[in-house]
């Protein structure tokens, strides 16, 4: 018998979906708040059943529970009503085995990406979507406050916004994935120096509006660095150096 | 006889789809490096030619030479090889007239959406959706930076990575949209005080790995400020009226 541990929206849309389901061998399912949650659930379970754990946490942690066996650790990169919905893609990383009994299981949420062995890299690639949806959405937010102040409702122009990232932003997302495994970031279309006037624009009128400028500030911050390391006719991907160079304070 | 201004990469990308176009009237189209040089060559053009302007620049720039009459301002929102791409977006807003005299030669770029008479609007939808790029690629790099601190290849995941932007990140936007307009952040499905020790979670294995942690740090700082303002039980959504608020040092 399967066994779903967890109260919240997640774990409730979780298990409304694996009910659909049908399988030969029994699944421990966790979606619990935090890892001490899921951790002191499992606790009380028999070894030797398979535990699919979709709670949110961190490489470490995903390691230690994997030392109990029969583990595949996940991670669901939606809110809770997109459970189900094909767009929805939930990560595995951890024992094969179980991902491959429970494949077509697991299918119930959405695309079912397996992603090695490493029972952390499904936490890594978590923080690392998340990072990238707490970006895109603050920076929507930010685009929604300065189109706002000229009376635009978000309503409006979210359809323009979505096919916009759908297609523009996209397109570079995946020319930008190339220069960055190739360690070269021409700048023939676009690059720093053209950037950084635009930057200013963005901040002052962000500010003119009575708009916080955080955000702009922290791109504007992270493309000047990259130009005064050398970057000032490469393209926006450069940025990933600077990144990589570490926090400013410890450089 | 077309009269096309600027030499950079865009101008000449935009001279190239015009050609491929016919119209009954003449048209200036100006795409300089920046507005100085944009009033610059057009000092030079007799008056009473139709205008349409795509320099990038701010709502007082397109104004001023709004002065001039018979004048389009307008924003490409791409790169210059996505010039003429169906997902690429132009918006524009001034003179109605010029936009229904050349609305059709205006396709062969992209889409062509006008904003309204305000020769200042379309100003505002380019740098607002230049701070969503902005936000969503340096996103996406600190994305790809934590993925390559495992060995992941940024090609690798850019299908996932764009998959996941185009259907759950947009679907969240969407959502946004509404919550914005009304007013309302309900957190039924994820709310701040649910966000925020995840995001002290991608903090700390920012730092762990050696990368810049700016921009976790503004996004939970963000957080925090709308937690703080009485937002802990609400949605993402509820970041914008701390956006709104300014800047902390102004509060």
């Amino acid at each position: 018998m399967d066994f779903v541990i967890g109260t919240n929206s997640r774990a409730d849309a979780l298990r409304a979906a694996l009910a659909t389901t049908q399988g030969e061998h029994d699944l421990v399912l966790v979606c619990a708040d935090d890892y001490a949650a899921a951790e002191a659930a499992l606790a009380g379970q028999p070894a030797g059943r398979d535990v699919v754990n979709l709670t949110s946490g961190t490489r470490e942690q995903a390691a230690r529970l994997a030392t109990r066996g029969r583990y595949l650790d996940g991670a669901l990169m939606a809110h809770p009503e997109h459970v189900g919905d094909p767009a929805t893609v939930t990560v595995y990383s951890g024992s094969a085995e179980v991902f491959d009994r429970h494949r077509e299981r697991l299918a119930a949420f959405g695309q079912a990406v397996y992603l090695g062995p490493d029972p952390g890299t499904a936490a890594l690639y978590d923080l690392a979507l998340l990072n990238l949806a707490w970006a895109t959405l603050t920076g929507y937010l930010q685009t929604a406050a300065l189109l706002g102040s000229a009376g635009v409702r978000a309503a409006e122009v979210s359809p323009l916004i979505t096919g916009w990232l759908t297609g523009t932003v996209n397109q570079v997302i995946t020319e930008y994935a190339g220069q960055i495994d190739e360690g070269r970031y021409p700048g023939d279309g676009e690059w720093l120096e053209l950037d950084a006037p635009l930057m200013d624009h963005l901040r002052d009128a962000t500010r003119e509006l009575g708009l916080d400028d955080t955000l702009a500030t922290t791109v504007r911050s992270l493309t000047h660095r990259a130009i005064d390391a050398g970057h000032g006719q490469h393209s926006f991907a450069s940025l990933v150096e600077v990144i990589r160079s570490g926090a400013p304070e410890t450089v």
